[in-house]
């Protein structure tokens, strides 16, 4: 004990020799703390620096260091001949509420905080978003079982071996030239996309372009129309911009608007997924596209095309994208390399007409810290030197083979239970429930033996009639699939054995 | 030319062989466009596949594998011995201003685009942030040219051999646990501050960072305290919120907050830069800081602390943070990997208090894309594995031979015309004019001979009566340094011998 009155504050300070911080930081912060929680006052002595040293065990430089550090930060005072003091300083300024003799032990001081008004109010109607477990079933998961790492990590290797230092600075806030330029020769290739580098916004992640598109086009009040069952995670973006949704139904031709064109002319923005319906897995028909295009026209709004797996496309062709045949500049395109590369990469981009470039470029290199750029780089050369297509030939492949085992087994297993739909692209499916059954119980049940299927009623704004599941086939191999549809077969049992015993 | 009543107009199809894109891909696009653009009107006939293959000099099954695409897309119907014909379905739709008689030339049409009234209104406020182009006196520039680049890639190498697949994810949108404790180890060891990972939030940079704290905690109008001069990039990010800034003057003690009080005692945040003033290099004072800290509370504020290059002091020890005395949780601690290891990697973070912890889970669980998950976990393995702590040491004396070399240059060939101070911290210094010139002028100069200064003014939002240039140290080397200076100086005589002739 510190032989000295309040000296006993000192047994407060312990010193941690396996912690990773040097004795001496370990002083410093217990010492600050002391005396910013007011249990060493103002004007107030500390004991002589060989004591201090005896009592906890410490070489006596070690103490010096740590007061010097502290006289340095202007907390402590050294006076010459009388030793180290709490900083006058610091005065009265220390909280009142702490009296010297109270202990040292943190005091959390919980000030009623004040959150932004708008924040308070809008984040109210976020909606979680789906967790995205590795394990059968999970939705929007590429199968990382099969990248080629070896592949990717040789590249990474060449790119630090070169001259890694043009590649370690800020960039470009737009994005990476020779990335968007690679996006759009992809684009015109695979998505009958024809668009320049200008029009191409890198982004961090499809989810980063939403937010962006939001700031720039949303007022708090407008209007954004949305399929019911539609995208999740995007939904929060416009909440947070203060938007309404409206939800409208989706049917087998996608996007149903006549009735709800009448009943909400003046909506601001439109966010459909036309190629794979998110998550119906409808493909929105021409008709329908031309009556969204019309409809956007006469009421100045834009359309958000989320084309988030459009690239896996199971029909021998690629199904075509709204964005092709949108002339008037109304479609926003928005892809990612989350499905068709990894979802760790954090990378999207976004296609706009040359009429918001201006507001785009502005939010973008106003505010926005942009995209790695050596990610960047290393994404370019993977799609410049043909690895990009080979990489979509194979998985698209893969998951076609994923997606049959599922049907397959389905067919087998799921019969009079669960009735899974034949996909004509993307990463998911939906399987319908043939009887009643609750979504919500099927899911848990499931989670429970390590199988993840998501309600059709998580992607709901409003109740919709049909009930079912939503399926992942692209994330685990197709034993694992047809092994976790027989697991969810043996769910489907359980509950009816339990019913027929009611 | 097609012998056909308007098949002139296939003739604006040019296919281009050089083009990455296959040709049935070029011929599908060219007719999605004169279809769409109106050249080619519901119901036309399509010259056969014989007569266009002739005309195009490509093979009969290229046109019939585009006719077939077109087919699929609902855009062409093949009507069986009749032939293939513009679809029935687009039937009144297609943009009515275009005659079947125009060519087919992309008709550019603008609507009068309408961007949000929140957007345009508050992007006025917007200020056009640095540029960081690579060369002498940028600031914010690491030592590129010394980063370790051999190591990085052995370990991201190692890192694709092991289980890549565990970070090919969407990870914890909070940021990937073991970086955050990684970074509470840092902040307890090198920067006084005791906190745990579940307070610490990764983020795509600390511009991102500032993005989610103005959204959570800023409303349309609220007065944000913000240093004059101060850090530019910060600025746009509370503007883009509705946020008003209030220019406070900053001394060689910080902050100067005394009579600011008294005028503007409402304000929401303050914006600080306490251990190396962006851009001036005051090291904020004890007494300011607890005078900042008492009005956040009696205001009901928050403090933004932007440690940007705090980690690199030249004084012995670390300069302290403000965050390490602050016990009411007022202080949101923004630190960033940009200057400690490269900006490239957009990899920032935030410590925030408990208070806030379920907004900014929400904030970023709901509405961000997260950062990449393999680099924080390549960034977590730097950390933990001693790595970082001996960069940041070879960093720091590195730097402090940049700074040397700055000093003793401008001591011998700046003498009278550039005070160039010397700095505590930091990767930058200023340098205040000897006598009268335009800081644009002589900045302008220096950037035709490649030397980037920034004037003082750049960085203010009110005019300060102080003439001067921001000189970064840290990304070129000795040589480099000593040569830009004697540049420097010969753009000084030229100013002074263009005056002495006037």
């Amino acid at each position: 004990m510190v032989k000295r009155e309040g000296g006993a504050l000192l047994l407060s300070i312990s010193i941690d020799r396996s912690s990773k911080g040097s004795v001496v930081q370990q002083l410093c912060l217990s010492l600050r703390e002391l005396v910013f929680s007011g249990a060493l006052q103002s004007g107030e002595r500390l004991p002589a620096s060989r004591i201090l040293a005896r009592e906890l065990g410490v070489a006596r430089s070690t103490i010096i260091n740590a007061y010097e550090r502290l006289g340095s930060e202007g907390i402590f005072e050294m006076r010459i001949g009388a030793g180290t003091f709490v900083g006058e300083a610091l005065n009265s300024r220390l909280p009142p509420q702490v009296t010297p003799k109270t202990t040292a032990k943190k005091k959390k001081i919980t000030p009623p905080l004040k959150l932004s008004k708008q924040f308070s109010e809008f984040s109210n109607g976020f909606v979680d978003r789906l967790g995205h477990k590795p394990g059968p079933f999970t939705t929007a998961m590429p199968a990382l079982d099969v990248f080629p790492g070896a592949l990717w990590s040789k590249l990474a290797s060449r790119h630090w071996r070169g001259h890694p230092e043009k590649s370690l600075g800020y960039g470009d806030s737009q994005g990476y030239l020779p990335l968007r330029e690679a996006i759009v020769s992809h684009l015109r290739t695979n998505r009958g996309i024809e668009c320049n580098s200008s029009q191409v916004f890198t982004m961090a992640g499809a989810q980063q372009a939403f937010n962006v598109i939001a700031n720039v086009l949303v007022d708090v009040g407008d209007l954004i129309w949305f399929e019911n069952p539609g995208a999740i995670g995007a939904r929060n973006c416009f909440v947070a911009a203060g938007g309404t949704l409206v939800p409208l139904p989706v049917d087998k031709q996608g996007l149903v608007i006549s009735n709800h064109r009448k009943a909400n002319p003046d909506f601001r923005l439109a966010f459909v997924t036309p190629i794979h319906q998110q998550p119906t897995g409808a493909t929105m028909s021409l008709g329908r596209r031309l009556s969204l295009l019309e409809a956007a026209e006469s009421a100045n709004a834009f359309i958000i095309e989320d084309d988030y797996d459009g690239e896996f496309s199971y029909t021998g062709h690629p199904l075509p994208t709204l964005k092709s045949i949108d002339t008037a500049g109304r479609v926003l395109y928005v892809g990612t390399f989350s499905k068709t590369l990894f979802p760790a990469l954090r990378l999207g981009y976004v296609v706009v007409a040359d009429g918001l470039l201006d507001a785009f470029s502005k939010a973008t290199s106003a505010v926005l810290p942009g995209t790695p750029l050596h990610t960047q780089a290393l994404v370019a050369s993977f799609m410049q030197e043909g690895y990009f297509a080979s990489h979509l030939r194979r998985m698209r492949k893969i998951y076609a083979e994923r997606l049959h085992a599922l049907l397959k087994a389905s067919d087998k297993y799921l019969h009079g239970k669960l009735e899974v739909l034949a996909t004509n692209a993307g990463l998911h499916t939906v399987g319908y429930f043939a009887k009643n059954y609750s979504e919500f119980e099927i899911s848990r049940l499931a989670a429970e033996q390590g199988v993840t299927v998501t309600p059709l009623a998580r992607f709901c704004i409003q109740p919709i009639k049909s009930k079912g599941l939503v399926l992942g086939f692209s994330g685990t191999n197709t034993d694992a699939i047809t092994k976790a549809v027989k697991t969810l077969s043996g769910v489907f049992d359980r509950v009816d054995t339990a019913r027929s015993k009611l």
